[in-house]
Order: C-alpha cells, then sequence, then structure tokens
C-alpha cells in the first residue's frame, strides 16, 4: 500500500487549523488536534486523522457543537456528572479526565461520567493524563452500535472500549487500551482495504453465523464480542462491553445500547433517544491513595520485568507489556514522522480545499 | 453423575461449624458459610461448599489465621488499604467492602485494596453487597498462578475475576462475575470429572500449543486468557487479568504475579514473595452521587428490557443479562435444595469425621 510520511507538527497543525475554522476555541483547537494525533503517534491509525473529517462531516451535520459550554450538572466529593454540551470528545474528554483528577487530588479518587459528547479518540490518552501525577486513569465510551450481544443478531453495543493506565517507576507505564469485541472496528477496515477475509471470530453474519466476509458488518452482519462464540466465552465480553455502555450512559444520562447516536454522519438518528448523546466515563486514583507511590513503582517495575522476563512459546522474543509496543511507536513516529496511506492523504487535501486551508505538505 | 439434594440451611450450619472448630468468631464463621453458600446458590458449584476441605487445610497448613484482626493500614476520604491478617478471604473481603461502602456514603465512592488475604469465594457475592445501599459494587481478585500471559509458557496469572453488581428498578439486577480466562477453572473440572475434552482455546500445553487434553494445566500447560489466542484477543484477556493483578497486589502490598500463594495447600509458598498473601480490590458507587436513583433505575429497566427483547440468533430463546441465570438458580435452589455429586459428600462427611461433627444428613 502506497503511503507518504507528514512530520507530526505538520499533521498536529492541520488538524488544529481545521479545528479553529469549524469554529473551535484555540485551547480547544490545540488540544482536540493533540488527542487525534496522539492516536496515530500510538499506531491506531483508523483512530487519528484518518477520521477528522468524519468529524467534520459530524460538524457539518450540526451533531457537533464547536464551542460548547460543558458542564458539571451533579457531583459528589469524589464524583461528577458532566454536560458535554454536544462538544467534540476530543475536547469534552480531557476536561472531564481534569475533573476527575482534580476530584482524586483531594478525595483519593475521583469518578466522572459523562452525556451528550461525542467520538473521543482513543480512550489510552485520555487514560495516560493521569499518569503524570502519579495516578492511576481510567477512561472508556459507549460508541456506535456495531456490535451483537451472545445469542443476538443486533446490533446493541459498540465497541465500547476500556482504558487503563497505571505508572511503574524506571519501567514504562502499563497502558491497556482495548475494544471489549475480539477485534476493533480498525482492524476490520485494514482487512478490507487489504481485501482480506476477517479471522473467524470476529464477525457473524446477518443470521448470527460467523463469517469470515470481512464486509460482513456492512452487510448487516455484526462485530463479536471478546471471546467470539460462547464456547469461548464471548458472553465475558459481552458483560465488559455492557458494563461500558452502563457506566458510560446510564449513570451519566446519555443515549445507551442501539440508540447510541452514530459517528457516522449520514446516518440516522434515533427519535426515540433515551438520552444525551454519546457516554463516557472516567476514574483517577491516586497511588498515594493506597501506599507510597515509591513503594508502588518499586513493585511495578518488579511485575513489569518477571512478565518481559517470561520464558515465550517457540519464535516469541518476549511477553508484551500492554502500552509498550505504542509507546515505542509514539517515539519512532514522533522522530520520523507519521505515515498516511494515500488514500487518507487525498482525503486531508480534499479537507483542505473545502475548508479554504493550505494543502499539506 | 450420582448426587444428593440438601437444604441450604444444612449446608450453612455445616459449614459454620466447621469455621467454629477451625476457631473463628461466632459472627465470623456465620459470614463466611454464608458467602461460601452463595456459590452454591448461585450455581458455581466449583466454588462452594467443595471447597471446603479446601480452605481447612489451608488453615491446618498454618497459611490461615482463624481469628484475624483485619486492619485499615492507609486511606484517603474515599480510599482504604486493608490488612487481612492472613484471615479467611470468606470473612476479609466482606469486611473490606463493607468499608468501601462506608467510604461511599460519605465521598460518592469507596475503592477499597487488601493484602494478606486468602481466596475469598465467588466475587459476585462481594460486588452484590452494594445493592443493598443503591449502590454499583465492584471486586476483583488475584489468584494461584495458573495462567499463562500471551507468548508465555510460564503460569504468570490467576484466573483473576472481576465482578461488577449493578442496580437496577424493577428488573433484576446486572451482576457479571468473569473470569479473566476463556473458562473458569472450575469448568475445567467439570469436563475431568466428565472425561471430555476441552474445547480449543481454553487451555495450552507445556510448549504453548493449543490442547483438548482437558488434564493439560496439571501436566505443566497453562489456562489461556480471555480470547484464547492473539489472532482472537488473548492479549486482552491478558491485559484484563494483569489489571486485575495490579490494582489487588501491587496497589495494597499482597503479593502478585507467579508469586501468589497458591489455594492448594501442599503447594510451596514462594520464598521470596514480594508482598503478603492474597490481593483483592472492591469498589462502591453510590448511584446518587451521579444522577437521582430512580432516573437511573428507569433507565436500567429500559436498558435490560431492551436486551431481552433483542432479536436472537436461531435456537435460541433470548439474550441473557449477565447475572439473570444465577439469580434463578438461586431461588431454585434455596426452595429445592443444592445437590451435590457424590465426590463433595463423601468430602464432606470425611471433614465431619476429621473435624468431631455429626455427619450431613
Amino acid at each position: 500500500m502506497a503511503f507518504q510520511t507528514f512530520p507530526y507538527a505538520v499533521l498536529h497543525a492541520f488538524a488544529e487549523q481545521v479545528f479553529l475554522k469549524m469554529g473551535c476555541p484555540e485551547a480547544q483547537a490545540r488540544e482536540a488536534a493533540a488527542v487525534l494525533l496522539s492516536a496515530d503517534l500510538r499506531g491506531v491509525d483508523s483512530h487519528g486523522v484518518a477520521r477528522l473529517s468524519g468529524y467534520v462531516r459530524l460538524w457539518k451535520g450540526g451533531r457537533v457543537n464547536a464551542a460548547p459550554a460543558i458542564k458539571i450538572v451533579h457531583e459528589s466529593p469524589s464524583t461528577a456528572t458532566m454536560d458535554g454540551d454536544a462538544g467534540l470528545g476530543l475536547v469534552v474528554a480531557p476536561a472531564a479526565m481534569r475533573k476527575a483528577m482534580e476530584k482524586a487530588r483531594i478525595a483519593g479518587t475521583g469518578w466522572v461520567a459523562v452525556s451528550n459528547s461525542n467520538h473521543f479518540g482513543i480512550a489510552g490518552c485520555h487514560a495516560m493524563m493521569a499518569l503524570e501525577e502519579d495516578m492511576i486513569g481510567i477512561a472508556m465510551t459507549n460508541a456506535s452500535p456495531l456490535v451483537a450481544p451472545t445469542f443476538s443478531i443486533e446490533r446493541l453495543l459498540g465497541t465500547n472500549p476500556i482504558a487503563v493506565a497505571i505508572p511503574a517507576g524506571a519501567e514504562a507505564p502499563f497502558v491497556m487500551d482495548m475494544a471489549t469485541t475480539t477485534a476493533a472496528n480498525g482492524k476490520l477496515e485494514i482487512l478490507q482495504r487489504k481485501n482480506e477475509p476477517a479471522p473467524a471470530g470476529w464477525i457473524q453474519d446477518q443470521q448470527g453465523n460467523i463469517t469470515t466476509d470481512q464486509h460482513g458488518v456492512k452487510k448487516g452482519g455484526a462485530l463479536l464480542p471478546l471471546g467470539g462464540t460462547r464456547e469461548q466465552g464471548s458472553h465475558k465480553g459481552y458483560a465488559l462491553g455492557a458494563m461500558v455502555d452502563i457506566f458510560s450512559a446510564v449513570l451519566s444520562g446519555a443515549s445507551y445500547g442501539p440508540w447510541v447516536p452514530p459517528f457516522v454522519s449520514f446516518l440516522p438518528v434515533a427519535d426515540d433517544m433515551p438520552g444525551k448523546g454519546l457516554g463516557h466515563f472516567f476514574g483517577a486514583m491516586r497511588i498515594d491513595a493506597f501506599r507510597p507511590a515509591a513503594d508502588f513503582k518499586l513493585h511495578m517495575d518488579q511485575w513489569v520485568r518477571r512478565f518481559k522476563q517470561a520464558e515465550t512459546t517457540e519464535g516469541q522474543e518476549a511477553v508484551i507489556i500492554p502500552g509498550e509496543p505504542e509507546a515505542k511507536m509514539s517515539v519512532e513516529r514522533m522522530q520520523q514522522g507519521i505515515p498516511l496511506i494515500d488514500a487518507v492523504v487525498s482525503d486531508l487535501q480534499e479537507l483542505a480545499a473545502a475548508m479554504e486551508l493550505a494543502p499539506i505538505a
């Protein structure tokens, strides 16, 4: 597949310009661009600048408020419920995570449920904000319904990711960031571009049979919860996805289950939505609310080293610590640039023209 | 398989007597018996009275303190770290969950990390304590190392379960309670008793190859993280199990990873343990710290009903709400008694004789 490589700064500046054109206040445009680009840096290409035009279409469709008044609608010493005022999730999520951390500074932990938001980029980026203050960060969100619960042929859940970021000492932090499905939708998009079949266990067809057709979801099928089949534990992936939906939306007052507004702007929004927009849920826990941070970090280092030194199966180099490949990729791409496939470059150039911005170069 | 059925009260009284003989204070013996029996009621037969003699062996081996002084070693407004004083997990866990709920009453949420504990029965039982006060309950624990992380042939994690209990209104609560492996060890024990092979994706052999040998773990293999294989997302199950280990033990000061003391009393305990005993982690979140409980429950009911009414795959009656089958089983077994297979009955009668108690009848 042909691709071109661009420096981080170029893509960040471009995304920032696009958000400014949409009418985002300066600080929000800068932050939204940074959140978006964090996906490209970490190698989650499906969630980075490849989605920029999707956000613009949502805004054009009147579903994104470029200058939201994000507000607290309910709170307790360790919690808050926020209304994102239909803002970009890329802006609403960091604001909510900051609130969770603010609560944690005083109460030990902070937990924030958010309604009336939109797609927030990669969950890991928000969870990782907590690392700067020696906190554990947690981020989750519901998403467009693409996933069938075990035993169902209806799409009732999104890929509903969970991210957990845990600081270490000398070792890199532990950062898990996972869709609660066997495979994230982005993984399927890659197979579609390559015209390769999907492994059995990723998707089912319209009748609920396992299919390897990489276009099966578009044909009325569904993504499968982590586990794939009942025998392989798909009821657990379903339960995790359901938990994310409930924490993100039933707790916050957002829409849930099949009523979650779709990211794709031309798809209709349900007219009987039970809540407002997408929902997210964030947590921040001060390490020293449990034990001195220095002790914790020593033991995290020992934990990480023991796992990295584990004896491997044949042909594998080492056990991977969650977040390790993404951290390496981040450093590499910050230095060497971010490769974008031609289809994404064309899409961005068209966007530049439509928004009367200079093409990226 | 031959079995006999006993009334709940008979088995509870028997377990209580056994704990009293061990030297547990009266209230603790009663509570430990109730926690143990909650597994039998809910149909998780591997974690109920079938394990009673295992707890006794741990106590005889000097690894369980029958009269622990459970204490708080660190706290903040929304958190506490507790030392279980080597007590039965069946007693330490409810004490810690009560502390989490006490914190939540004032701070909105409460989070308790526990070290120096032992096997705590089923996670769901502890999480469900929160339901009585319109709170969401969360319980997790690390466990004897039986699980190989993705790409490894070493057993570095336990089946590390996560339970989340969420109240509803007219509908039954949502209660997920899942091992972070494809299949819990108890599921494997059932296949061993029936002499049936394990489905591919549950376990690997000593070299890390998928095996259907139901005795594969005993032969030096390992249970697999939820997902089973890398392609099917086992790195996600591994990350979840790792998170449970870190929250339960690195945060609390308990032993973690391969150093978790085994439940089987004749297996040696590592002499370089990095912490004390097993670790658990509990959470309690007041619903009304986020939104009025009545609103939440209305929406939970709508959530549950929508999922129950979903169109099913052929041959399936309905989508199952997590905890629904266990709640039904609980009512049924409370009324009709608890069936125990002959091997478990013999084991209990031997235990009765050894502890100079009347046989169960």
